[in-house]
């Protein structure tokens, strides 16, 4: 009997039948249940003819884990890792061992999503609190969001509060002062530009503007003086300016709170409280301000409120002020924040204590103070006579000799102005360090007494920070951060709040647009690696190339995949990637001459990112009126095309529909803005239904920002960190957005600079290269396939029991469908929420919930999911249901049924006295699965009213966790 | 003012402070309550004077974390990894990541302590019933325990059970195959000169004995060939003997089952299903075998049963066949299995499923067949015309020259005889490999089409495999092994038996003896390095001197700690290590002519594998009695010195005692001992206490073994791996076993062969090494002290509450405490088991339940429990105390109490109908601390006799598992 070739048993497409929920057989049986014969079948009755592609992706074919490994491990072993010393806000840090194996490498804290749910939330929102508590303390500040991006951003984020707190300020002036890292500067300039406002860049103190509505200024200065804000801040008040402060969150251990000098906001970012530099990121940016700014400002804040027993529960606060409600009169466009991040820089706050912080930071301002002291006696003059971690060396003409000579010994400095090196300690600094720096600098072996010159310095206390500016305020008290300095006490805090959130590891999390896949283990295992981890985003390009080939080459898959041109990985976010596309285009029409075009085109049922991206760059939204099936317009639209005319600048329009259908519609629409000399902004949120089928690039797309934490894997983080790199065609190549620190090829800094660091969060890149290496040209066309055949397969199963809303005109969905609820709520008076706070009792977290339309649920599957889990779901639905018909039959009455009091708490369940017309396992375990395995809600229904209007973002005091 | 001095500032001892629970304002606070004024003070109330180190130990001062992993991956990086072709037992393989990242890096899973208590360990007691039912599946048998050490101590082991089961047959003589791995036939050959059987080892066909107990067969041979084993194994039976199969696990899936060809035992390792080779172990054994050998058979066995709601649920099952209950008349001394090696092994066939392990097996052999035709094409001959996976090549005189070339290429290949290279190819073999290995034979480049050749080998089938051997039969068809093949499935199944069990991760785990203590991330994160990984254990001396390195280092850092001379790291369990230190002494008598020495002097108070070990080397045992306080009676000794003479070889005495105290006469006990010519075996088990405070080789001790996995903080691994080297004085250092295949410095062969490989498990090694690295001299004589200051913490609290028994001279105990529960049980009728049941309800794990006395409880809290945690400890047993009391006074009745109804499962605290005396909260939630963070019971209590009575030990139906 013949045997299968070699060829056949060798497996190299093997990962995707591990990241395919359905194997072969399910897939059958789905089909059936489908009434069409292939998954070609199911396709050409979905996705539009006119767009569908023929041609196979310009992908290699799949290699298995173990090659794809191999094959990155080659690559980043490229990458050179160099002692580096050039600060500009990036520094080497350690992530204590212990987080980084639970947090930082557990798929129980990186594959969780935002907390929108938050009663299966409270263990990453406990940690996000700690994380705003220890930002307020060290920040001397009222209130902390729970991180912003980039430092950059946060900077750039503060100037657009500064404007609209400073309302009776008429002035559109904002000065920053030249001693900024030179990237937030650039930010904070492009940011400017397209909101109109004029930036003077100088000195704070001989420069500053008259009149100005804001001031951002670094502390310590980016080259690394430290130096009293009081008299500054003070003088831009009286201009009735606002002043953000740029911080480094180390040297806020040892010294004087920004808080405490007066300063309205302060920024900076969390890098160095133990996440790896990473090349750039993800890192958490922070965002502190004043009390009064709490409906202004940006970014998600963490509250505490009650739940519906009365009982202590966190959330995210004053929801209402995000750009998904407030759309283009949001505060900002922001949308992810970087949980994750935030959350173990928190940690390390949490593990080191307030005390092991100040050793850290003591111990990093001495070997500062020794390498200053003796570079001084070697004869070096510094440009500042006060520091804490960073030196500026007047070098003259022997600079370049210096910086050779120091990386000759591995060393990396930065270069400052002409004749200046730029020295930066961290804690991963030595006394061994510091005595090769001083050889680097002097070209030979000192022969200075290091431990005589440490003696003779810890006698004076502090060589580099004036008395006065020295930290005499407690911080961090909170017993929180006092209480898990041993490991076994760290690890058993870490696995308690895991434990009370629902992530990936434990049941399906199907939010429609939000494309929960797997995130794989062989994808997760490069992020931690050292050759990716340990690199400065500023280190010379020939220690990087190994990085520089991962982007060449995941520029050219993302390319393929979605049949643009060119990609920029500068975005580190989707609401960035929408921001920057808007910003080529804006570059595009300035080079044609065309600065008239200001009108964004957006349809009503377009996502609230979209409308508050085009407010980012000034532009006018027009909403574009959508059919009853949740289609555009086309009417409309060229109603909307001919009033406007040559005012058109963009579409933007999400495909799929945010309704969950391929509109057949999409080319003509694409055309007709064209037409008008307008470009199409693709909105690449439901990429997921599309790769391997159809490439926007290639159906009238202009740009698209691409969800790497979507579509390419990169895992939730709980709400952060995502990537949004765009993909950009031909003509709008030129008008990418640079870096003013780092050369991006291909781009240009005139463009502008969308994020602090050149290629975003440069070390999860690996996680989407690695997925598309191992899914290759089949797997990346078949996850796309599987994920319609499962949104298909929930969509027919669920409309035996609820009312669908939008398929395409064969009747079937894209990748995720719409369920209405609104009739359920006319006949029982059960609304949608309640729905989802009962589908946490059958352990699932809820779908999207009336997105895009009030009232609905709408479902993303995802091809990860197997049918077992769909099964599971749609057993959850159908069960709950038949719980809305009792209560619409008057079998419960409306206050007392399962779905009102949900989600139930095994408080609720252990009470002596039920008084419910339902039983305790009706409650909690409605269905078979849940006797093997729940996640119970650790709270009841959470009031977020009461918590808006008792605004508490810090943690409570220690005896309301054991009430 | 004057700063601390930046040596001060470094914290090259932060680990102490992270591996020590309580802090220093603990400490004090701990020893004001036990009123005594320094830990110096408390030491010397404790330790007798007389014993008592006041020198500081030969260790170097500790470096942190990054500093020791920093160090330790230098070492490795001298570790060189070749494509090794070697086999023997030994293959690479590949960890599946989701198994790799969630299992093996996961505290959750590694920190988990041997399932005595089976309601907190449903987790993994299900992972190793699918284990068991993996073996069956494979090798055809009924029956399969849960994991031995390695395969050559499970042929051992099968040797024993052989001799035992057949009872009739009178014969004293063992036949071995010569094609048995070399290893493995020198442990059985140990094992038998100890129990006195006569080993033939020879050629299967020609030289079986006509009389004779047993036979051992290598299926297949470890040279290759593939033969049906039916005639051979006949012929044995008709002897009435009984025949052991050592079989490879990856061929059983493409070969008929030794048990299809009439084998009554099957042994063979695990490793090649997943785990790596780690340069010898862990890996778990198998011992497969008939039904009615059940009793006889050694090591934990798994099975089904009931609990007292009637629910299926899993423990180990006829424990009353173990060393800790049967003593002497014992069916092993083995104790630990490999309880994290076996679930991960069965991990990997449930993530393959049957048909994936078909295609892994198949392209094994393909590949095999593609080398073996292109060899003979080349003009090589063959030994053997059948072959799964390992050819033997015969190369006359070209030998050392191919052997060399592969070398160069930096390929491993195994020399056989004199004139012949073994090639044995695994699942992470290529063509490319193939290809080379062609290269290095035929000495140039080779011209083979090798495509051409496999699809001439497809088109006949199998080249290696005659068609009688094919597999004709299905396994692994339990739903289990067919539902989780998608990576999110996977990951789901893996985090819902996580979640059934209660770890170290969530709370303490106060076991007398068995040092449960912090398992830090630091140490176990090299673990998982593949320089250690991929290390092949018979790989050239040269590529291992990474290995060379921490093992010369671990043995000099032991001996310091212990005060002897040498150290053999050859016993992978504690168990092995007491039988290596006998059979040294054994051999240090035959030596000096004193054969007569046949009685081993055991305590009445010693742990039940001290006279099994004694058994395993037939000796016989002689009971000393003990006095009331539980130390050695020193009359009882004399007399029994006095009665035996000259025929004592050995005292062995846990020190100190197992009563949890420091005897102060053990001095006199050791010279009484050593008067009688006797050597003294101190058993390691307690060496939590001594270490820097006292030292066995200096007071007395001969030989001891040290459980790595209690006091150098290998972590339990769920009930294994453990490691068991033995520290001994200079005078028995000529006596340590060494291995057949590779030359372990200063040990000898013919003193014997303890474990497959020469180091043991030594993967794990690096866990202990960077325990004592980093806690340095000071670190690890602070962790004693602080383990005896909780100790007596515990104790002084719970004497408050209960009848402590057994204190030093001062009243203090030593680093554990022995609760006396046999009052309550008369005024109450609760039992020891109703409490230890009960502290399930309160989140603990309970202590050491009867040992060493029926009726105790004794706690071992370790030093790396914080003062908080020991505090929620002595809250629970207060409230249980006050429980106890309610029984007594009639508050409870004795059939409705919450004592004699723990634990507490959900199902229980959710019933509608709660008849209960005492409230829900009362039953599930005792404690305040709960309603954070609580691990339920997945069953109530569990019925042993049941199970026993009525044994399953395969997976049961899948309806049972939804019941």
């Amino acid at each position: 009997m013949t045997q299968p070739s070699l060829q056949q048993l060798e497996q190299h497409d093997a990962f995707i039948h591990r990241h395919i929920g359905p194997d072969t057989k399910q897939v059958v049986a789905m089909l059936e249940t489908l009434r069409v014969a292939s998954l070609d079948e199911l396709i050409g009755k979905t996705v539009p003819e006119a767009i569908r592609n023929t041609d196979a992706l310009d992908l290699a074919d799949a290699v298995n884990e173990e090659e794809a490994l191999a094959e990155l491990k080659d690559i980043a072993a490229r990458n050179r890792i160099y002692r580096t010393f050039i600060g500009m806000g990036y520094h080497d840090t350690i992530t204590p061992n212990v987080i980084l194996r639970n947090v930082l490498e557990n798929p129980g804290w990186y594959t969780a999503y935002t907390p929108y749910q938050p009663e299966i939330a409270q263990g990453r929102l406990e940690g996000l609190l700690n994380f705003q508590q220890m930002i307020m303390d060290l920040t001397g500040m009222q209130l902390a969001n729970a991180s912003m991006l980039d430092e950059g951003t946060a900077a750039a984020e503060a100037m657009a509060m500064c404007k609209r707190q400073a309302k009776r300020n008429k002035s559109n002036v904002y000065f920053v002062d030249r001693d900024c890292h030179p990237q937030t500067i650039a930010i904070v300039q492009t940011r400017a530009e397209h909101f109109g406002f004029e930036v003077v860049v100088g000195d704070m103190e001989t420069d500053i503007p008259a009149e100005l509505f804001g001031a951002l200024l670094q502390y310590p200065g980016s080259t690394g003086r430290v130096r009293d804000l009081t008299d500054i801040i003070a003088r831009v008040h009286e201009a009735s300016g606002l002043v953000t402060v740029a911080a480094d969150l180390m040297s806020l251990v040892a010294l004087k709170a920004p808080g405490a000098m007066g300063a309205d906001v302060v920024v900076g970012c969390n890098q160095r409280f133990g996440i790896p530099m990473g090349y750039g990121g993800p890192h958490a940016g922070f965002f502190a301000f004043r009390e009064a700014y709490k409906r202004s400002a940006p970014g998600r804040i963490i509250g505490v409120s009650v739940d519906s027993k009365g009982k202590r529960a966190l959330r995210m606060a004053m929801q209402t002020r995000e750009q998904h409600i407030r759309r283009e009169k949001a505060n900002s466009n922001i949308c992810t924040s970087q949980v994750l991040l935030a959350v173990i820089s928190a940690f390390y706050g949490i593990y080191h204590g307030p005390e092991g912080l100040k050793t850290i930071a003591a111990r990093i301002q001495r070997l500062t103070d020794i390498l200053a002291s003796a570079l001084q006696r070697e004869g070096f003059n510094l440009t500042h006579d006060s520091w804490f971690d960073t030196l500026t060396v007047i070098t003259g003409a022997k600079r370049e000799e210096i910086y050779q000579r120091a990386l000759a010994s591995e060393i990396n400095l930065r270069k400052v102005g002409e004749d200046a090196l730029g020295v930066s300690l961290s804690e991963t600094a030595t006394l061994q360090d510091v005595s090769d720096l001083i050889d680097a600098f002097i070209g030979t072996g000192h022969s200075l007494d290091l431990d005589t010159l440490d003696s003779e310095i810890a006698s004076k206390g502090s060589l580099g920070v004036p008395a006065s500016l020295q930290r005499d305020t407690e911080f961090m008290t909170h017993p929180v951060f006092n209480s898990y300095h041993s490991e076994t006490e760290m690890l058993r805090y870490l696995k308690s709040l895991e434990a009370k959130d629902i992530a990936l590891n434990h049941s399906m999390i199907p939010l429609g647009s939000c494309t929960m896949k797997l995130n794989a283990t062989a994808e997760m295992i490069p992020v931690t690696w050292p050759e990716f981890g340990k690199l400065h985003p500023f280190a010379p390009a020939d220690q990087a190339q190994g990085y520089g080939e991962i982007f060449r080459q995941l520029q050219q898959m993302l390319a393929a995949c979605t049949g643009y041109d060119a990609v920029s990985l500068q975005p580190n976010a989707g609401s960035q990637g929408e921001y920057a596309g808007l910003v080529a285009i804006k570059k595009y029409f300035e080079a044609k001459g065309e600065v008239q075009r200001d009108i964004c085109l957006i349809p009503a049922s377009a996502h609230g990112t979209n409308p508050a991206s085009a407010m980012m760059v000034s532009m006018k939204v027009v909403v574009v009126a959508c059919d009853d099936k949740g289609n555009v317009d086309s009417e409309d639209l060229k109603a909307k095309i001919e009033e406007h005319g040559d005012r058109i600048a963009a579409l933007m329009v999400t495909y799929p529909s945010t309704h969950g259908v391929f509109e057949e519609g999409i080319r003509e629409v694409c055309d007709l803005v064209h037409q008008a000399g307008g470009q199409v902004y693709i909105d690449g949120a439901n990429m997921n239904a599309l790769i391997g089928v159809a490439a926007p690039g290639r159906f009238g797309g202009d740009v698209s920002h691409l969800n790497l934490h979507k579509t390419f894997c990169i895992p939730h983080g709980g709400g952060g960190p995502g990537m949004g790199p765009i993909a950009v065609g031909e003509h709008l190549k030129p008008y990418l957005a640079g870096h003013p620190v780092i050369e991006v090829p291909e781009t240009h800094v005139e463009n502008g600079t969308i994020s602090a660091a050149p290629w975003g969060s440069a070390s999860i890149l690996p996680i989407s290269w690695m997925y598309i290496r191992m899914m290759g040209k089949q797997g990346m066309k078949r996850a796309t396939e599987i994920a319609i055949l499962n949104a298909n397969y929930v969509a027919k199963k669920l409309s035996e029991h609820y009312t669908l809303l939008y398929t395409g005109s064969n009747g079937f969905v894209a990748h995720e469908c719409l369920v209405d609820l609104r009739p359920l709520k006319e006949s029982s008076g059960i609304t949608e929420e309640d729905i989802a706070k009962r589908l946490m009792d059958f352990g699932f977290h809820a779908p999207t919930m009336s997105f895009p339309v009030a009232g609905t649920l709408m479902i993303e599957p995802t091809e990860s999911e197997s049918l077992q889990e769909l099964d599971r779901f749609i057993e959850a639905m159908a069960t709950i249901r038949r719980e809305v018909e009792a209560v619409a039959s008057g079998k419960y009455t409306a206050e007392d049924n399962p779905l009102h009091n949900a989600p139930h708490t095994l408080e609720d369940v252990m009470t002596d006295d039920w008084t419910h017309s339902y039983s305790r396992d009706v409650a909690g375990r409605p269905a078979a699965w849940l006797k093997a395995h729940k996640v119970w809600p650790a709270a009841n229904r959470i009031d977020n009213v009461y918590g808006d209007r008792n605004l508490i973002c810090s943690c409570p005091p220690i005896e309301s966790y054991t009430e």
